[in-house]
């Protein structure tokens, strides 16, 4: 290797370093701000994280990485790197390529409009009044179709929106899975609302939070999250962090009337932080270690929460803990249990859906986006249009748009494009279930054994340790046999309804 | 203004800001580190600091600054500034000339023997053999000797090494202050021993962690420590640490067999606290917003700990609380919990010893840095040198150098003269209540009801107020009549103990 190859990967590699550690000192001033922090800490908080923000865009925007990129992506020179380092310079090509479709000016625009959009958003939504966001929605769509026209991405405009969030996925392949995912789903939420059986177990009463932290801390661990590398802590709005590649941090809130709102939330979260700390070592700070879309972590934190977790399997063996734990559940039985968990339901609120009705919030939203990218769709269409896809998904129409178009923070902060990686989540997530027991046919037993150690090592190999070597649908089809496939989820729905439902 | 002027300024005020907000991320990792990091996110947050370091240290040195300070340094733009304004280029200054006066190559050799002898002075003292230790030492002390000259402060050589702990403090000064202190005490120990109440009373029992938990909370809250600027968590070694101007937090330890560890801690760590978080507000990121010595945030410590925590009004109101919470103490006498607090009695750790014979041990350091720094003391001599003075002094001699010349991890980090501020702490601390009780006669009435508002606003005045704008002595001599007054301290002690011991 020639002493300026040498030299340019010494450059691009000490420049991933600095920015990854700022990252992860941003994290940490994030995770102390959200559990720890005094509340009068806010203001010099800000200052630290600005200052923090700051440095970070100096070392990312920074015209020696670029170059030393730019050099070592030239053709000869590119084929006789190592698969490591080629790796790690194609995908900062990439990385910069698309960060410089922006001109500088539009991102200024761009922020101002999101700053100013964001309380106004909040104002909007307190007072239930959409006339209030709507100006602001207004230019955030506008930008958001000069961005379009700068990502100029092939097909559906949409697709230069979901690269951020999905790369590689298309509107085409969205479609068709998502269409017929709606008609199933409406369809089986018919049949499990006419079953005999649906109606909902009572589980009221109080829950002690110490109990339900000692249950959290069971279940984290079982899934095999060690004490001397994460920790659970408290936070208004869960989430995982990852503060260094031994350092993942998971929060959750305590409800005292609903034990299973703090449980679901960890194994969550869990799913999340399991998958950063199996990220490939030998790609620790560079671009490459980190998760390959929105969507595949989702799939992790799902696959925990929703295909373990609420899966009969998983209860059979856990059960005990909660019966243990709350004297009211003393006598509870199973399938009361189940049927709790797996409860269906339609409901305004998208975050506090069950796992069959959640996505059709989403095509809702996803349907809205859609349009609004290609102009099919006018800003103050939006909250009749919402109640009318309200109707005929769910068969409920939202009294105010609080409880509709207002209802989530994503469109005040410029996030279109995202949406869509919540089901897609949901989606991977089932068919790497179905992957896994197609492989290790015991694989329910070691379930109802509490043994997830076949299913961490699955994971591990055929997800963890691609980081961004590959895109995310890349790696669902070389783990599964085949990119995102709704039908999979379906039945993987089907099945488990049927048999609680008794359909 | 001119706008040259102004533009020095903007530069000034800017590099000051991001330097405090740096120094306040690395405080936040740290803080993290000793209490909520899981174990294995010591590589990454190794990382996270020495980055976070060399950012730090490329600010400070920053040409622009250096710049910016002199041309407002020159005689007719400083004469023009406004008072705050000269304050803060004239500390500059000062720190600035002080930083130049290393050479770089001096410093890298210094870092790197430092280094080398933390890790040796732990196996020596492990092992309990000083010649491991000895070669580090003797290599350090060289360096120190060179630091005496490149710093060529008048007077004593050891004023030199004195300067970064107590700016303007002179071995004059603390010759004749420590003299008379160290006949005082050893004449007042011998009082106490000889005496006929000289009977250690039995708290031996167990001390539930949460109980010591609620103690400590309400004497920090009774102390003026408000939770929304400040809190309290658990480390191996207790520190304060300030995040933010509204963000300075606190550790303790628990100890199940001494409910005393904790609760003096706290009040010792809150005294820090308090003088953090009552620095002026108008020199927010400045150099000027900081303790103008070690000595001087010392005092404020012990102030809390010693002076208010061990003395006879604060228990007369605050004992109730202890034999609420503790089931052991449901009988105990405020006599006995008076002379268990105010324990007096020779021992080898200076950590570990009484508010008397303290001043004892750090007299002694005091003697064989002096002589170290003047050449009258060799290396080698110090661990036999330790003992005779032990002996002297305390009248017991170590029984190995662990006890002895090597339990103190200071020396091994290049820190020579720092350990008499602890001793101008005590006596500060004294000085401070003794001008306290002059003009405030009811100031004990009120310690005994557990108000301390007089005392908060009587320090918030007189000494947090200050910052860096005056040396220690000058602030406290301006506060109390006279600078650094063993006799002062002699005093308070005498009178005190006069009490306890029936003297």
């Amino acid at each position: 290797m020639s002493q300026s190859v040498q030299k340019n990967l010494n450059t691009i590699y000490s420049c991933q370093k600095e920015i990854k550690t700022l990252e992860q000192i941003e994290s940490l001033l994030g995770w102390d701000r959200e559990t720890y922090m005094p509340e009068k800490g806010i203001t010099s908080r800000s200052e630290q994280a600005s200052l923090t923000g700051k440095l970070l865009h100096q070392k990312m925007v920074s015209k020696r990485l670029e170059d030393a990129v730019s050099r070592l992506s030239s053709p000869e020179i590119y084929s006789s790197l190592s698969e490591k380092d080629r790796n790690v310079v194609s995908r900062l090509r990439k990385d910069i390529e698309k960060e410089k479709k922006l001109p500088t000016e539009f991102v200024g625009r761009y922020i101002k409009a999101t700053t100013l959009a964001s309380p106004a958003w909040a104002s909007a939504r307190e007072k239930k009044d959409f006339s209030i966001f709507e100006p602001h929605l207004e230019k955030i769509i506008s930008l958001k179709k000069e961005e379009i026209e700068y990502r100029d991405f092939p097909g559906h405009p949409y697709n230069s929106l979901m690269d951020y969030f999905e790369e590689g996925m298309t509107v085409e392949n969205l479609d068709s899975n998502f269409r017929s995912l709606r008609k199933d789903i409406v369809s089986l939420l018919g049949d499990i609302m006419g079953s005999r059986k649906y109606e909902k177990a009572d589980f009221s009463g109080k829950y002690g939070v110490k109990s339900q932290k000692r249950i959290a801390n069971k279940v984290m661990s079982q899934m095999g999250l060690s004490s001397n590398r994460s920790r659970l802590d408290v936070s208004p709005h869960p989430f995982t962090t990852t503060i260094g590649p031994d350092d993942v941090r998971i929060t959750t809130r305590y409800n005292k009337d609903n034990p299973l709102e703090s449980f679901s939330g960890v194994m969550h979260e869990s799913g999340h932080a399991l998958f950063e700390l199996g990220m490939p070592r030998e790609y620790d700070n560079t671009v490459v270690q980190n998760s390959a879309s929105y969507g595949l972590h989702e799939s992790q934190s799902r696959f925990w929460e929703n295909v373990i977790g609420r899966g009969a399997p998983f209860w059979n063996h856990f059960f005990k803990n909660f019966r243990k734990e709350f004297r009211g559940m003393k006598n509870a039985s199973l399938d009361d249990w189940l049927l709790y968990v797996n409860w269906v339901e339609p409901s305004f609120i998208r975050i506090e859906a069950d796992e069959l009705t959640y996505g059709l919030h989403i095509i809702l939203r996803y349907d809205i986006e859609k349009g609004l990218a290609e102009g099919s769709i006018k800003t103050e269409e939006i909250p009749e249009l919402w109640n009318e896809k309200m109707n005929e998904y769910l068969g409920i129409v939202p009294e105010n748009d609080s409880e509709g178009a207002l209802q989530d923070v994503h469109w005040s902060h410029g996030l279109f494009g995202y949406f869509p990686s919540y089901e897609i989540g949901s989606i991977y997530a089932a068919q790497i279930y179905d992957a896994m027991k197609k492989e290790m046919p015991g694989l329910e037993d070691d379930i109802e054994k509490g043994d997830f150690s076949v299913i961490n090592k699955w994971l591990g190999d055929k997800i963890y340790r691609h980081g961004r070597t590959m895109s995310a649908e890349e790696i669902i089809e070389k783990a599964c046999g085949s990119g995102l496939d709704s039908s999979a989820f379906m039945g993987y729905l089907k099945n488990k309804y049927s048999e609680i439902y008794d359909l």
